[in-house]
Protein backbone atom coordinates (compact mmCIF):
# COMPACT_ATOMS: atom_id res chain seq x y z
CA UNK A 1 0.00 0.00 0.00
CA UNK A 2 3.21 2.28 0.89
CA UNK A 3 4.95 1.04 -2.40
CA UNK A 4 6.44 4.08 -3.92
CA UNK A 5 5.36 5.40 -7.49
CA UNK A 6 7.18 4.64 -10.22
CA UNK A 7 7.20 8.01 -11.36
CA UNK A 8 7.50 6.84 -15.17
CA UNK A 9 4.42 5.93 -14.90
CA UNK A 10 3.05 9.63 -14.76
CA UNK A 11 1.45 11.46 -17.64
CA UNK A 12 0.56 14.85 -17.70
CA UNK A 13 -3.19 15.66 -18.43
CA UNK A 14 -3.12 19.19 -20.72
CA UNK A 15 -5.99 20.62 -18.68
CA UNK A 16 -3.43 20.46 -15.63
CA UNK A 17 -1.57 23.49 -17.04
CA UNK A 18 -4.36 24.75 -19.31
CA UNK A 19 -1.98 28.10 -19.34
CA UNK A 20 0.32 26.45 -21.59
CA UNK A 21 0.23 26.05 -25.65
CA UNK A 22 1.30 22.62 -27.07
CA UNK A 23 4.64 23.60 -27.68
CA UNK A 24 4.90 24.83 -24.45
CA UNK A 25 3.64 21.69 -22.95
CA UNK A 26 6.32 19.24 -24.32
CA UNK A 27 8.85 22.03 -24.11
CA UNK A 28 8.21 21.71 -20.74
CA UNK A 29 7.36 18.07 -20.12
CA UNK A 30 11.39 17.50 -21.78
CA UNK A 31 12.49 19.69 -19.00
CA UNK A 32 11.25 17.63 -16.15
CA UNK A 33 11.40 14.36 -17.36
CA UNK A 34 7.74 13.99 -18.14
CA UNK A 35 7.54 11.27 -21.38
CA UNK A 36 3.55 11.05 -21.05
CA UNK A 37 0.75 13.26 -21.96
CA UNK A 38 -3.10 13.23 -22.26
CA UNK A 39 -4.60 15.67 -24.71
CA UNK A 40 -7.90 17.38 -25.10
CA UNK A 41 -9.34 17.71 -28.67
CA UNK A 42 -10.03 21.36 -28.62
CA UNK A 43 -6.76 22.41 -28.64
CA UNK A 44 -5.24 19.52 -30.19
CA UNK A 45 -7.86 20.71 -33.44
CA UNK A 46 -6.84 24.34 -32.89
CA UNK A 47 -3.06 23.72 -33.66
CA UNK A 48 -3.97 20.96 -35.94
CA UNK A 49 -4.33 17.24 -35.46
CA UNK A 50 -1.33 16.25 -37.63
CA UNK A 51 1.20 19.48 -36.71
CA UNK A 52 0.29 17.93 -32.95
CA UNK A 53 0.79 14.47 -33.99
CA UNK A 54 4.32 15.90 -35.39
CA UNK A 55 5.31 17.73 -32.20
CA UNK A 56 4.84 15.08 -29.20
CA UNK A 57 6.72 12.36 -31.80
CA UNK A 58 9.54 14.62 -32.24
CA UNK A 59 9.69 15.10 -28.35
CA UNK A 60 9.49 11.83 -27.94
CA UNK A 61 6.20 12.13 -25.73
CA UNK A 62 3.74 9.22 -25.60
CA UNK A 63 -0.14 10.61 -25.63
CA UNK A 64 -1.58 8.08 -22.97
CA UNK A 65 -4.95 9.29 -23.75
CA UNK A 66 -7.66 11.83 -25.85
CA UNK A 67 -10.53 13.73 -24.40
CA UNK A 68 -13.05 13.56 -25.09
CA UNK A 69 -15.58 11.83 -27.20
CA UNK A 70 -19.42 11.03 -26.06
CA UNK A 71 -22.18 13.08 -25.32
CA UNK A 72 -24.73 10.31 -26.67
CA UNK A 73 -27.36 10.77 -24.77
CA UNK A 74 -29.82 13.12 -27.24
CA UNK A 75 -33.04 11.88 -28.15
CA UNK A 76 -33.28 13.94 -31.66
CA UNK A 77 -32.43 11.19 -34.62
CA UNK A 78 -30.09 14.23 -36.16
CA UNK A 79 -28.57 15.14 -33.09
CA UNK A 80 -27.34 11.64 -32.10
CA UNK A 81 -26.31 11.13 -35.57
CA UNK A 82 -24.12 14.55 -35.24
CA UNK A 83 -22.82 12.93 -32.49
CA UNK A 84 -22.01 9.42 -33.79
CA UNK A 85 -20.15 11.65 -36.43
CA UNK A 86 -17.97 13.88 -34.17
CA UNK A 87 -17.41 10.15 -32.00
CA UNK A 88 -16.07 9.26 -35.59
CA UNK A 89 -13.77 12.16 -36.03
CA UNK A 90 -12.75 11.54 -32.42
CA UNK A 91 -11.02 7.73 -33.00
CA UNK A 92 -9.67 9.12 -35.96
CA UNK A 93 -8.17 12.03 -34.14
CA UNK A 94 -6.86 9.96 -31.32
CA UNK A 95 -5.44 7.66 -34.12
CA UNK A 96 -3.23 10.01 -35.70
CA UNK A 97 -2.29 11.21 -32.72
CA UNK A 98 -1.18 7.53 -31.66
CA UNK A 99 -3.37 6.93 -28.65
CA UNK A 100 -4.92 3.80 -28.19
CA UNK A 101 -7.82 5.76 -25.66
CA UNK A 102 -10.40 7.61 -26.33
CA UNK A 103 -12.06 9.25 -23.36
CA UNK A 104 -16.09 9.31 -23.49
CA UNK A 105 -18.28 11.32 -21.87
CA UNK A 106 -21.39 10.01 -22.49
CA UNK A 107 -23.84 12.92 -21.99
CA UNK A 108 -26.67 14.15 -19.57
CA UNK A 109 -30.22 14.32 -19.53
CA UNK A 110 -31.55 16.24 -22.74
CA UNK A 111 -33.25 19.23 -22.02
CA UNK A 112 -36.66 18.55 -20.15
CA UNK A 113 -35.75 14.78 -19.29
CA UNK A 114 -36.00 12.67 -16.17
CA UNK A 115 -35.22 9.55 -17.95
CA UNK A 116 -31.97 8.31 -16.67
CA UNK A 117 -32.28 4.73 -17.68
CA UNK A 118 -33.28 5.79 -21.41
CA UNK A 119 -30.60 8.26 -21.43
CA UNK A 120 -28.25 5.01 -21.02
CA UNK A 121 -29.66 2.91 -23.53
CA UNK A 122 -28.64 5.49 -25.99
CA UNK A 123 -24.98 5.50 -24.71
CA UNK A 124 -25.49 1.53 -25.50
CA UNK A 125 -26.59 2.62 -28.74
CA UNK A 126 -23.86 4.61 -30.07
CA UNK A 127 -21.29 2.23 -28.51
CA UNK A 128 -23.00 -0.86 -30.60
CA UNK A 129 -21.92 1.90 -33.65
CA UNK A 130 -18.85 3.18 -33.12
CA UNK A 131 -16.76 -0.09 -30.74
CA UNK A 132 -16.12 -2.00 -33.80
CA UNK A 133 -15.37 1.81 -36.04
CA UNK A 134 -12.95 2.05 -32.84
CA UNK A 135 -11.19 -1.55 -32.88
CA UNK A 136 -10.28 -1.12 -36.57
CA UNK A 137 -7.97 1.69 -35.82
CA UNK A 138 -6.60 0.47 -32.87
CA UNK A 139 -8.28 2.84 -30.57
CA UNK A 140 -10.06 1.69 -27.19
CA UNK A 141 -13.44 3.70 -26.28
CA UNK A 142 -13.08 4.64 -22.12
CA UNK A 143 -16.46 5.01 -20.44
CA UNK A 144 -15.72 7.50 -18.17
CA UNK A 145 -17.73 7.77 -14.86
CA UNK A 146 -18.23 11.02 -13.96
CA UNK A 147 -19.05 12.13 -10.47
CA UNK A 148 -22.30 11.89 -9.45
CA UNK A 149 -23.06 15.51 -9.24
CA UNK A 150 -22.71 15.76 -13.22
CA UNK A 151 -25.25 13.35 -13.73
CA UNK A 152 -28.32 16.06 -14.73
CA UNK A 153 -26.01 18.38 -17.33
CA UNK A 154 -22.44 15.66 -18.18
CA UNK A 155 -23.14 12.54 -17.44
CA UNK A 156 -25.78 10.01 -16.58
CA UNK A 157 -23.23 7.06 -16.15
CA UNK A 158 -21.98 7.90 -12.31
CA UNK A 159 -20.39 5.16 -10.97
CA UNK A 160 -18.01 2.39 -12.36
CA UNK A 161 -20.16 -0.25 -11.72
CA UNK A 162 -22.54 1.53 -13.93
CA UNK A 163 -20.02 2.13 -16.88
CA UNK A 164 -18.94 -1.88 -16.35
CA UNK A 165 -22.79 -2.73 -17.13
CA UNK A 166 -22.23 -1.17 -20.09
CA UNK A 167 -18.71 -1.52 -21.50
CA UNK A 168 -19.44 -5.27 -20.85
CA UNK A 169 -22.05 -5.27 -23.66
CA UNK A 170 -18.89 -5.09 -25.73
CA UNK A 171 -15.73 -6.50 -26.14
CA UNK A 172 -13.16 -4.88 -23.98
CA UNK A 173 -11.02 -4.34 -27.29
CA UNK A 174 -13.53 -2.12 -28.10
CA UNK A 175 -14.98 -0.79 -24.71
CA UNK A 176 -13.69 -0.05 -21.20
CA UNK A 177 -13.53 2.33 -18.56
CA UNK A 178 -11.55 5.57 -17.08
CA UNK A 179 -10.52 5.05 -13.26
CA UNK A 180 -10.85 8.66 -11.86
CA UNK A 181 -10.29 9.41 -8.29
CA UNK A 182 -12.03 12.69 -8.24
CA UNK A 183 -15.52 11.03 -9.42
CA UNK A 184 -15.09 7.57 -7.29
CA UNK A 185 -13.13 8.70 -4.30
CA UNK A 186 -16.38 8.32 -2.50
CA UNK A 187 -17.64 5.26 -3.48
CA UNK A 188 -17.33 2.49 -1.07
CA UNK A 189 -18.09 0.18 -4.01
CA UNK A 190 -15.34 1.22 -6.09
CA UNK A 191 -12.94 -1.02 -4.82
CA UNK A 192 -14.74 -3.91 -6.06
CA UNK A 193 -15.77 -2.62 -9.27
CA UNK A 194 -12.05 -1.90 -9.99
CA UNK A 195 -11.36 -5.77 -9.43
CA UNK A 196 -13.79 -6.48 -11.87
CA UNK A 197 -12.82 -4.08 -14.42
CA UNK A 198 -9.02 -5.43 -13.86
CA UNK A 199 -10.51 -9.03 -14.16
CA UNK A 200 -12.11 -7.80 -17.60
CA UNK A 201 -8.83 -6.29 -18.99
CA UNK A 202 -11.38 -3.06 -18.86
CA UNK A 203 -9.05 -0.73 -17.45
CA UNK A 204 -8.15 1.46 -20.19
CA UNK A 205 -7.30 4.58 -18.45
CA UNK A 206 -6.31 5.65 -14.47
CA UNK A 207 -6.66 9.17 -13.78
CA UNK A 208 -5.76 11.50 -10.67
CA UNK A 209 -7.23 14.54 -8.59
CA UNK A 210 -8.06 15.35 -5.30
CA UNK A 211 -11.27 16.24 -3.84
CA UNK A 212 -11.15 19.77 -2.15
CA UNK A 213 -13.81 22.00 -0.67
CA UNK A 214 -15.45 24.32 -1.23
CA UNK A 215 -16.63 23.91 -4.58
CA UNK A 216 -17.05 26.63 -6.49
CA UNK A 217 -20.27 27.67 -8.92
CA UNK A 218 -20.97 25.21 -11.29
CA UNK A 219 -18.36 22.81 -9.50
CA UNK A 220 -16.48 21.71 -12.89
CA UNK A 221 -13.28 24.00 -11.99
CA UNK A 222 -13.02 22.72 -8.32
CA UNK A 223 -10.40 19.58 -8.23
CA UNK A 224 -7.92 20.20 -6.25
CA UNK A 225 -3.91 19.07 -6.59
CA UNK A 226 -2.75 16.00 -5.11
CA UNK A 227 -2.49 15.82 -1.44
CA UNK A 228 -4.33 18.97 -1.14
CA UNK A 229 -7.78 17.24 -0.21
CA UNK A 230 -9.76 13.97 1.27
CA UNK A 231 -8.43 11.21 -1.46
CA UNK A 232 -6.38 8.63 -0.24
CA UNK A 233 -4.10 8.23 -3.51
CA UNK A 234 -1.67 4.90 -2.15
CA UNK A 235 -5.02 3.59 -1.06
CA UNK A 236 -6.54 3.98 -4.07
CA UNK A 237 -3.45 3.32 -6.73
CA UNK A 238 -3.55 -0.37 -4.47
CA UNK A 239 -6.65 -1.09 -5.43
CA UNK A 240 -6.17 -0.24 -9.37
CA UNK A 241 -2.64 -1.94 -9.05
CA UNK A 242 -3.88 -4.82 -7.43
CA UNK A 243 -6.45 -5.08 -10.44
CA UNK A 244 -3.64 -5.82 -12.95
CA UNK A 245 -3.21 -2.17 -14.02
CA UNK A 246 0.21 -1.26 -14.52
CA UNK A 247 -0.22 1.52 -17.17
CA UNK A 248 0.35 5.66 -17.62
CA UNK A 249 -1.55 7.26 -14.28
CA UNK A 250 -2.52 10.88 -16.04
CA UNK A 251 -2.94 13.98 -13.90
CA UNK A 252 -6.05 16.05 -14.84
CA UNK A 253 -6.55 18.63 -12.92
CA UNK A 254 -9.33 21.71 -13.75
CA UNK A 255 -8.23 24.37 -11.21
CA UNK A 256 -8.70 28.42 -12.29
CA UNK A 257 -6.15 28.64 -9.30
CA UNK A 258 -3.17 26.56 -10.59
CA UNK A 259 -4.03 28.03 -14.26
CA UNK A 260 -3.24 31.45 -12.99
CA UNK A 261 0.08 30.24 -12.06
CA UNK A 262 2.96 29.90 -13.74
CA UNK A 263 2.81 26.23 -16.52
CA UNK A 264 6.52 25.26 -15.11
CA UNK A 265 5.84 25.95 -11.64
CA UNK A 266 2.57 23.12 -11.54
CA UNK A 267 4.15 21.05 -13.63
CA UNK A 268 7.11 20.67 -11.55
CA UNK A 269 5.30 20.70 -8.30
CA UNK A 270 2.46 18.39 -9.66
CA UNK A 271 5.29 15.43 -10.70
CA UNK A 272 6.61 16.16 -6.73
CA UNK A 273 3.26 15.56 -5.41
CA UNK A 274 2.84 12.42 -7.61
CA UNK A 275 6.14 10.73 -6.32
CA UNK A 276 4.52 11.72 -3.08
CA UNK A 277 1.30 11.01 -2.93
CA UNK A 278 0.60 8.28 -6.06
CA UNK B 1 -46.64 5.06 -11.34
CA UNK B 2 -48.85 7.87 -12.44
CA UNK B 3 -51.40 7.67 -9.36
CA UNK B 4 -52.42 11.23 -8.25
CA UNK B 5 -50.80 11.74 -4.49
CA UNK B 6 -53.26 12.01 -1.42
CA UNK B 7 -52.42 15.44 -0.96
CA UNK B 8 -52.84 15.29 2.86
CA UNK B 9 -49.24 13.34 3.25
CA UNK B 10 -47.65 16.49 2.16
CA UNK B 11 -45.07 17.86 5.36
CA UNK B 12 -43.40 21.77 4.49
CA UNK B 13 -40.20 21.31 5.69
CA UNK B 14 -39.65 24.78 7.78
CA UNK B 15 -36.08 25.22 6.14
CA UNK B 16 -38.26 25.48 2.79
CA UNK B 17 -39.80 28.76 3.73
CA UNK B 18 -37.11 29.76 6.09
CA UNK B 19 -38.36 33.30 5.63
CA UNK B 20 -41.12 32.38 7.82
CA UNK B 21 -40.74 32.75 12.06
CA UNK B 22 -42.59 29.14 13.73
CA UNK B 23 -45.86 31.44 14.54
CA UNK B 24 -45.64 32.54 10.69
CA UNK B 25 -45.61 28.92 9.58
CA UNK B 26 -47.98 27.76 11.71
CA UNK B 27 -50.46 30.01 10.64
CA UNK B 28 -49.26 30.01 6.90
CA UNK B 29 -49.87 25.86 7.13
CA UNK B 30 -53.36 26.54 8.67
CA UNK B 31 -53.97 28.92 5.66
CA UNK B 32 -52.91 26.15 3.41
CA UNK B 33 -54.70 23.20 4.59
CA UNK B 34 -51.20 21.74 5.71
CA UNK B 35 -51.22 19.78 8.85
CA UNK B 36 -47.94 18.67 8.68
CA UNK B 37 -44.18 20.04 9.56
CA UNK B 38 -40.40 18.66 9.56
CA UNK B 39 -38.47 21.38 12.06
CA UNK B 40 -34.93 22.36 12.75
CA UNK B 41 -33.46 22.46 16.29
CA UNK B 42 -31.52 25.68 16.00
CA UNK B 43 -34.84 27.28 15.06
CA UNK B 44 -36.97 25.26 17.51
CA UNK B 45 -34.55 26.19 20.32
CA UNK B 46 -34.67 30.11 19.36
CA UNK B 47 -38.22 29.81 20.08
CA UNK B 48 -37.55 27.94 22.75
CA UNK B 49 -38.45 23.78 22.80
CA UNK B 50 -41.77 23.80 25.38
CA UNK B 51 -43.11 26.47 23.40
CA UNK B 52 -42.43 25.15 19.81
CA UNK B 53 -44.31 22.00 20.88
CA UNK B 54 -47.13 24.29 22.29
CA UNK B 55 -47.22 25.95 19.10
CA UNK B 56 -47.68 23.15 16.83
CA UNK B 57 -49.64 21.36 19.39
CA UNK B 58 -52.48 24.49 19.26
CA UNK B 59 -52.23 24.82 15.66
CA UNK B 60 -53.03 21.21 15.18
CA UNK B 61 -49.72 20.62 13.19
CA UNK B 62 -48.36 17.20 13.08
CA UNK B 63 -44.16 17.50 13.52
CA UNK B 64 -42.99 14.71 11.13
CA UNK B 65 -39.23 14.98 11.69
CA UNK B 66 -36.74 17.17 13.42
CA UNK B 67 -33.47 18.15 11.79
CA UNK B 68 -30.78 17.22 12.93
CA UNK B 69 -28.61 14.92 14.83
CA UNK B 70 -25.30 13.52 13.90
CA UNK B 71 -21.90 14.48 12.99
CA UNK B 72 -20.79 11.77 14.81
CA UNK B 73 -17.15 11.17 12.80
CA UNK B 74 -14.58 13.06 15.24
CA UNK B 75 -11.19 11.49 16.22
CA UNK B 76 -10.99 13.12 19.34
CA UNK B 77 -12.60 11.56 22.48
CA UNK B 78 -14.05 14.68 24.19
CA UNK B 79 -15.29 15.98 20.40
CA UNK B 80 -17.25 12.22 20.39
CA UNK B 81 -18.11 12.94 23.99
CA UNK B 82 -19.83 16.25 23.07
CA UNK B 83 -21.68 14.79 19.98
CA UNK B 84 -23.06 12.28 21.90
CA UNK B 85 -24.62 15.05 24.94
CA UNK B 86 -25.51 17.20 21.71
CA UNK B 87 -27.67 13.87 20.28
CA UNK B 88 -29.20 13.25 23.36
CA UNK B 89 -30.56 16.58 23.69
CA UNK B 90 -31.35 16.58 20.16
CA UNK B 91 -33.38 12.89 20.60
CA UNK B 92 -35.10 14.94 24.03
CA UNK B 93 -35.84 17.57 22.35
CA UNK B 94 -37.71 15.28 19.42
CA UNK B 95 -39.72 13.59 21.99
CA UNK B 96 -40.93 17.22 23.58
CA UNK B 97 -42.19 17.85 20.14
CA UNK B 98 -43.99 15.01 19.74
CA UNK B 99 -42.25 13.62 16.87
CA UNK B 100 -41.00 10.06 16.46
CA UNK B 101 -37.76 11.03 13.70
CA UNK B 102 -34.58 12.44 14.08
CA UNK B 103 -32.76 12.89 11.43
CA UNK B 104 -29.25 12.29 11.09
CA UNK B 105 -26.67 14.19 9.15
CA UNK B 106 -23.72 11.72 9.92
CA UNK B 107 -20.65 13.86 9.14
CA UNK B 108 -17.79 14.15 7.13
CA UNK B 109 -14.03 13.32 7.36
CA UNK B 110 -12.35 14.98 10.52
CA UNK B 111 -9.74 17.83 9.18
CA UNK B 112 -6.77 15.93 7.60
CA UNK B 113 -8.23 12.51 7.37
CA UNK B 114 -8.81 10.60 4.30
CA UNK B 115 -10.08 7.54 6.09
CA UNK B 116 -14.15 6.98 4.86
CA UNK B 117 -14.26 4.03 6.18
CA UNK B 118 -12.82 4.67 9.46
CA UNK B 119 -15.43 7.78 9.69
CA UNK B 120 -18.39 5.54 8.88
CA UNK B 121 -17.60 2.71 11.58
CA UNK B 122 -17.18 5.80 14.40
CA UNK B 123 -20.71 6.64 13.06
CA UNK B 124 -21.99 3.08 13.94
CA UNK B 125 -20.38 3.32 17.27
CA UNK B 126 -22.62 6.15 17.97
CA UNK B 127 -25.56 4.81 17.37
CA UNK B 128 -25.07 1.88 19.59
CA UNK B 129 -24.88 4.31 22.43
CA UNK B 130 -27.91 6.68 21.14
CA UNK B 131 -30.28 4.18 19.68
CA UNK B 132 -31.45 2.64 23.20
CA UNK B 133 -31.70 6.17 24.20
CA UNK B 134 -33.59 7.08 21.40
CA UNK B 135 -35.74 4.41 21.91
CA UNK B 136 -36.70 4.24 25.22
CA UNK B 137 -38.25 8.17 24.49
CA UNK B 138 -39.86 7.10 21.71
CA UNK B 139 -38.20 8.49 18.70
CA UNK B 140 -36.30 6.66 16.03
CA UNK B 141 -32.45 7.93 14.44
CA UNK B 142 -33.15 7.94 10.23
CA UNK B 143 -29.59 7.96 8.56
CA UNK B 144 -29.80 10.17 5.80
CA UNK B 145 -27.64 9.28 2.86
CA UNK B 146 -26.30 12.59 1.67
CA UNK B 147 -25.71 13.32 -2.09
CA UNK B 148 -21.65 12.18 -2.52
CA UNK B 149 -20.75 15.56 -2.93
CA UNK B 150 -21.27 16.26 0.61
CA UNK B 151 -18.79 13.22 1.61
CA UNK B 152 -15.75 15.44 2.62
CA UNK B 153 -17.70 17.93 4.53
CA UNK B 154 -20.87 16.58 5.48
CA UNK B 155 -21.77 13.20 5.49
CA UNK B 156 -19.56 10.20 4.81
CA UNK B 157 -22.80 8.32 3.97
CA UNK B 158 -23.23 8.90 0.59
CA UNK B 159 -26.00 6.04 -0.93
CA UNK B 160 -28.95 4.27 0.53
CA UNK B 161 -27.28 0.91 0.59
CA UNK B 162 -24.30 2.42 2.68
CA UNK B 163 -27.01 3.98 4.88
CA UNK B 164 -29.07 0.43 5.47
CA UNK B 165 -25.43 -1.37 6.18
CA UNK B 166 -25.06 0.90 9.38
CA UNK B 167 -28.89 0.92 10.26
CA UNK B 168 -29.43 -2.74 9.98
CA UNK B 169 -26.92 -3.39 12.62
CA UNK B 170 -29.54 -1.87 15.16
CA UNK B 171 -33.05 -2.55 15.38
CA UNK B 172 -35.40 -1.06 13.26
CA UNK B 173 -37.16 0.78 16.05
CA UNK B 174 -33.84 2.93 16.92
CA UNK B 175 -31.85 3.24 13.21
CA UNK B 176 -33.68 3.25 9.80
CA UNK B 177 -33.02 6.29 6.96
CA UNK B 178 -34.04 8.73 5.16
CA UNK B 179 -34.99 8.46 1.60
CA UNK B 180 -34.69 11.80 0.09
CA UNK B 181 -34.79 12.61 -3.81
CA UNK B 182 -32.05 15.37 -4.02
CA UNK B 183 -29.93 12.98 -2.71
CA UNK B 184 -30.54 9.81 -4.25
CA UNK B 185 -32.15 10.49 -7.76
CA UNK B 186 -29.01 9.57 -9.79
CA UNK B 187 -28.39 6.32 -8.48
CA UNK B 188 -29.67 3.17 -10.28
CA UNK B 189 -29.37 1.02 -7.31
CA UNK B 190 -31.55 3.37 -5.15
CA UNK B 191 -34.99 1.49 -6.16
CA UNK B 192 -33.16 -2.07 -4.74
CA UNK B 193 -31.99 -0.01 -2.14
CA UNK B 194 -35.64 1.45 -1.30
CA UNK B 195 -37.28 -1.62 -1.37
CA UNK B 196 -34.34 -3.41 0.94
CA UNK B 197 -35.43 -0.18 3.66
CA UNK B 198 -39.04 -1.24 3.39
CA UNK B 199 -38.56 -4.74 3.74
CA UNK B 200 -37.06 -4.05 7.04
CA UNK B 201 -39.42 -1.25 7.80
CA UNK B 202 -36.79 1.20 8.07
CA UNK B 203 -37.88 4.32 5.14
CA UNK B 204 -38.59 6.57 8.54
CA UNK B 205 -38.75 9.65 6.29
CA UNK B 206 -39.31 10.48 2.82
CA UNK B 207 -37.98 13.84 1.57
CA UNK B 208 -38.33 15.94 -1.48
CA UNK B 209 -36.40 18.35 -3.77
CA UNK B 210 -35.56 18.82 -7.37
CA UNK B 211 -32.07 18.62 -9.13
CA UNK B 212 -31.27 21.65 -10.34
CA UNK B 213 -27.97 22.91 -12.48
CA UNK B 214 -25.71 24.93 -12.10
CA UNK B 215 -24.95 24.47 -8.80
CA UNK B 216 -24.52 27.24 -6.68
CA UNK B 217 -20.94 28.23 -5.34
CA UNK B 218 -20.76 25.42 -1.71
CA UNK B 219 -23.62 23.39 -3.38
CA UNK B 220 -26.02 23.61 -0.20
CA UNK B 221 -28.21 25.95 -1.43
CA UNK B 222 -28.64 24.47 -4.61
CA UNK B 223 -31.78 22.42 -4.24
CA UNK B 224 -35.10 23.04 -6.87
CA UNK B 225 -38.45 23.55 -6.50
CA UNK B 226 -40.76 20.07 -7.72
CA UNK B 227 -40.86 19.94 -11.22
CA UNK B 228 -38.23 22.54 -11.82
CA UNK B 229 -35.40 20.02 -12.40
CA UNK B 230 -33.90 16.29 -13.43
CA UNK B 231 -35.84 14.42 -11.00
CA UNK B 232 -39.07 12.10 -11.95
CA UNK B 233 -41.11 12.32 -8.81
CA UNK B 234 -43.93 10.13 -9.66
CA UNK B 235 -41.90 7.32 -10.60
CA UNK B 236 -39.63 7.74 -7.44
CA UNK B 237 -42.63 7.77 -4.87
CA UNK B 238 -43.95 4.64 -6.85
CA UNK B 239 -40.92 3.04 -5.97
CA UNK B 240 -41.25 4.27 -2.15
CA UNK B 241 -45.05 3.66 -1.92
CA UNK B 242 -44.05 0.12 -3.44
CA UNK B 243 -42.00 -0.44 -0.69
CA UNK B 244 -44.95 -0.09 2.05
CA UNK B 245 -43.97 3.12 2.89
CA UNK B 246 -47.54 5.41 3.24
CA UNK B 247 -46.29 8.03 5.50
CA UNK B 248 -45.72 11.62 5.07
CA UNK B 249 -44.13 13.47 2.34
CA UNK B 250 -41.69 16.32 3.48
CA UNK B 251 -40.84 18.79 0.81
CA UNK B 252 -37.54 20.20 2.04
CA UNK B 253 -35.94 22.77 0.14
CA UNK B 254 -32.65 25.21 0.50
CA UNK B 255 -32.75 27.84 -2.20
CA UNK B 256 -31.84 31.25 -1.63
CA UNK B 257 -34.08 32.47 -4.52
CA UNK B 258 -37.47 31.02 -2.87
CA UNK B 259 -36.11 32.29 0.80
CA UNK B 260 -36.39 36.10 -0.61
CA UNK B 261 -39.95 35.94 -1.74
CA UNK B 262 -42.70 35.80 0.50
CA UNK B 263 -43.46 33.08 2.51
CA UNK B 264 -47.02 32.31 1.96
CA UNK B 265 -46.57 32.72 -2.25
CA UNK B 266 -44.02 29.99 -1.99
CA UNK B 267 -45.97 27.58 0.68
CA UNK B 268 -48.68 27.81 -1.89
CA UNK B 269 -46.70 27.24 -5.22
CA UNK B 270 -45.20 24.54 -2.75
CA UNK B 271 -48.34 22.77 -2.58
CA UNK B 272 -49.46 22.94 -6.37
CA UNK B 273 -46.15 21.78 -7.14
CA UNK B 274 -46.55 18.90 -4.77
CA UNK B 275 -50.01 17.51 -5.99
CA UNK B 276 -49.04 18.20 -9.74
CA UNK B 277 -45.10 16.35 -9.83
CA UNK B 278 -45.33 14.10 -6.54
Amino acid sequence: MSTAVDPSRLSINQETVKQWSLPELAEGCAKEGITAVGLWRAQVQEYGVERTARLVRDAGLTVTSLCRGGFFTDIEEAARARALDDNRAAVDEAAALGTDTLVLVSGGLPHGSKDLAGARERIADALAVLGPYAEERGVRLAIEPLHPMFAADRCVVSTLGQALDLAERFPAEQVGVVVDTYHLWWDDQAPAQIARAGRGGRIHAFQLADWVTPLPAGVLLGRGQLGDGSVDFKAFRAVVDGAGYDGPIEVEIFNEAMWARGGAEVLRETAERFRTHA
